[in-house]
């Protein structure tokens, strides 16, 4: 079977495995406040222009359990769209904080300015929560990409209303590195108060690099961080990680050719007529099949069908640091041999 | 100025207090456990044909936090209407609990069977919460009943999935004594899990009885009864409130005044020519008038102006167990002498 | 059956009904924000000498959870004695809200400082939570009060460690009439952070009064009163009785009253060679009765048993303001006719 | 530095790692639905006489959090030693999913039968949280281990008061494998209602299996295990580690290995005169040292200085898998040369 289901499929990209190999038997402090987490960490720095603090967490859900729990006070909520990962797909896990998620429906999975605008005007008053955070993701979970205007759009709403802009990046590599992208890590450090580096989608075994930019969200961080259980006793294991993915710029190649593996399918599947739900953007494809389509691709590769509410079944594919060529081709093969 | 904004604006019916005055230097047992309590439970209960069991709460809000923190586990969430108090008007209360309350538009401010199916069919695994239980108001936000005919109905779709079917009856007496409800109190008994009739909204200080009739929610619950701080010290207070109510049939008594008050006050509004938001069903009314009306009505008359998302600028008239024909005469004068 | 087991078993004084029913019909806003909590407020503030926000709660454990869930970070913790009521005798309700409450053994039911430094020394680092508040009550559960001199004490070391010192003052009617104590309500606004006084144990119907004194405590307060499910819909009846509390200093004179009561009682049992338990200091009694003395008064009085962990069987009698020179003497006839 | 601090200071055991590498680019299915796991499962089932299900979660501290909050109703508490790693180390973890921990003092940080006993001749009414699991650790963070009788015992009150038993098995591997122990894993799975197998601190990277035996516990696990953030999106890399760990006992000699280390090191400080805080049993070391001691020996060896509450200054060795004869004469080399 061909993985053209999702970008969390393998171990790792051979480079990271080689890297913690290197250091096996090496001693580090634990809990994260070791030497590898720190270079890893001034990498990072190194893409921004801003005085952040970084916490590596072993999952993204728990980046965001983690977050919300400390970034807002009990009656306060977060305004995510309808397809938010926090909204459709963490198990109430949000909710498990105490935190309500106001869901607008956004525009192909992206949050406008407008749909802020909304909810403050109806939520004015204490029978119903604050709303004191906007949570976007990016690329979001139909693919498609902030570009820099939009981000300081959000940006100015959210700070007329005095609400936190936070980014979920588990596909972040992506997002930055899609040509229809215009905006740089260090444009997050300006632009939202916390976002998060995916690293599990983008070939690491695990980690994400939760970044702190605003100041207030910064002290006594770590306290939270082991209330939840992200704490994680041999942290120095995501240091090594994301040392791998930031010292020549893999993470972005990493990206890069993921995004560029996706727009190779995504012309074939064009030029084969196939009908798409979205327009590509990063490495995720949603397109419509035929169920008996859907059912022969199903002998040979792995891939998603969404049932949405209202859009009915769509099929993602997906491509990762790992797709090859071979990859697209099979798949090219096959739609023209049915 | 003339209260037509809400139905608890009052201390308190004059037989509620002079019953309370009646004992008020009886001593009695704390936390519920009375004989007050005992005779107000036994007299809900000559209603019922179920074995129940019945907590008197403060308030509704409370009982809403307690019922969902009892009756969930931490992955499980809530169907409730977009309008439903828990989602609209309660500052989160639910969600900190820990439990996600799914919304869905609703018809008239009831949920319908088909939109339960909806939700069932969307959350089917472990990465989005549980559905677990139902909440309905009977009355309605938006002023309307449940027929039994639909009662059934929404009792057979949760039957069929497994849900818990709750009434929030903050306004249950009016509901009840509707010319448009065909429903007792027996039927609650025999077609929800648990309910409650609420008592502040319907001529008590405070109080609302919170009636268990699924066994399953049963045991154990004056741990959470204390442990959510609904344990009311001098909870022989609500026992004696209820005594009143339900002794000679008053509470249906003041729900049915409401109700004809506000049936009058419905006429002589259309009669006026007012344009009705929705049609009349219990003691709430909602027209739409004209910011200058607004303006001008203000000046003599207390009432709610709601902001609806979609809807636009909706006033709200109350009636109660209170409203006098004078009121009703009042407001038809002044609108006559626009 | 003569009560002397607790002070929360009438209904009210006669005083607090007579003036709610001279307001029976009269309209008011919902919610706190009428008139009567306005004037009681006001008559409270009167006695203080800061600037402080006071909210009526509708009883103690409520105030105690919405107090911790709203002062408080998810990671941080509460310092109480063993005996402390949230520690003791509240069902879990602040562990409900996230927060540890760390135990110290406290002196005679009392809070000290070398404690609270105890823990401070222990509590260092980020896998301990932090604690942030130190919880006292007064008059604590065992009777005694904290002098102004203990409280000043209490107040240095949590200014040198960063702490909140928060009061539950249940029975502060008691404490602050009490001979031993030369604390007045000013003090208590000079020296903690927030404390409440207590209504339903001193002649109100509930109701208890939270005092916020730190600046920080206050913002958005109403959110979580309301989220807690502590948001009174007729908040206005504990404004018309804290009215009657704080108009002609009633509760003070009612706490006095308890206190001389007791102090009468425990002459009495002194006399009687009564062995004590703790000596009396407020309306609280606490002595050591054979077994079949706690039965053959239970024939007569009621009264309560504890059984202490360590210490073993306790007998406690309680004085109120309703306790009158008649149940003294019926009590003194009847240990001298055994 | 020689590193006798901890066992979580290594990457893994060189045949985790090469198992991992082994395995690189193979495609599994995301959050723990992989054959890895499935085989791992089995693997460990291999040594149990019962059904069971197994989870694996990425560290200690989210498994304690995931199973309280997936175990107990909101109003239910814990018993624990006041040594217990949840009660001490976890930044109130377990509080922050609402339930009270109730300490106990502990017999070389190990529960009695007859602690339990006294926390439910206390915990007998609703005023009071409902004890409903007893959490024990094995070995415990004194480095002691429960012999079979004792947990028999244990089970015994237990099963008495309707308690679940739960084992935080972190350091598992050495409590099994220590000569002063008598009980298998099988014992586990007959003894206990769940208890998880540590791996991060017996050569894994990271990953702890979560054993639940009691079937009450089994359904909709996966769901908590959401909304905890705890599935792993790479769970296969945990079916992994564990395969190793199992597949030829090497869990077991891991943990030999490190008690094998310990005797020798605790054999060389007791022929030194250092005085034993208390007696070796596993791979921890508990010893007095003075200050100078402590001071010369941390400028060549890293190990815990801990400050007991009663106690005073302890310090604290530990032998890992890793840990070589060389490392223990150079331990005593040091010593010597003092």
């Amino acid at each position: 079977m061909i993985n053209i289901k999702n970008d969390y499929s393998e171990v790792a990209h051979p480079k990271v495995l080689e890297h913690i190999m290197a250091y096996s038997m090496q001693v580090n402090a634990p809990y994260g406040e070791d030497k590898h987490c720190l270079h890893a960490a001034q990498l990072i720095k190194g893409h921004l222009n801003r005085e952040v603090d970084i916490h590596f967490v072993s999952g993204g859900t728990l980046a965001n359990i983690l977050s919300m729990a400390a970034f807002l006070r009990p009656y306060q909520s977060i305004i995510a769209v309808e397809t938010a990962h926090i909204a459709d797909n963490e198990t109430g896990a949000i909710e498990g904080t105490g935190h309500k998620v106001i869901t607008v429906e956004g525009e192909d999975g992206k949050m406008t300015p407008k749909e802020i605008e909304g909810v403050m005007s109806i939520y004015t008053h204490e029978h119903k929560t604050q709303p004191a955070l906007v949570y976007i993701t990016n690329a979001t979970e139909l693919g498609t990409v902030y570009t820099k205007g939009e981000l300081i759009a959000l940006r100015e709403v959210c700070d007329e209303h005095g609400l936190l802009l936070y980014m979920d990046g588990a596909r972040l590599a992506a997002a930055l590195t899609s040509e229809f992208s215009d905006i740089s890590l260090g444009d997050l450090a300006e632009l939202t108060d916390a976002f998060f580096i995916g690293g599990a989608k983008n070939g690491l075994m695990f980690g994400e690099a939760l970044v702190l930019v605003n100041d207030r969200l910064k002290p006594d961080f770590r306290y939270m961080y082991k209330n939840r259980g992200a704490m994680f006793s041999k942290g120095f294991l995501m240091g090594m990680q994301f040392e791998v993915l930031f010292e020549n710029d893999l993470y972005f190649e990493l990206g890069r050719h993921a995004n560029r593996m996706a727009a190779l399918m995504a012309e074939g599947l064009l030029a084969r007529g196939i009908e798409f739900y979205k327009p590509r953007v990063t490495n995720q494809i949603f397109v419509r099949l035929s169920d008996e389509q859907i059912e022969r691709l199903s002998e040979k590769f792995l891939f998603e069908v969404f049932q949405y509410p209202k859009d009915g079944k769509v099929v993602r594919f997906i491509t990762t640091w790992s797709t090859t060529q071979e990859t697209i081709d099979l798949l090219m093969d096959f739609l023209d041999g049915q």
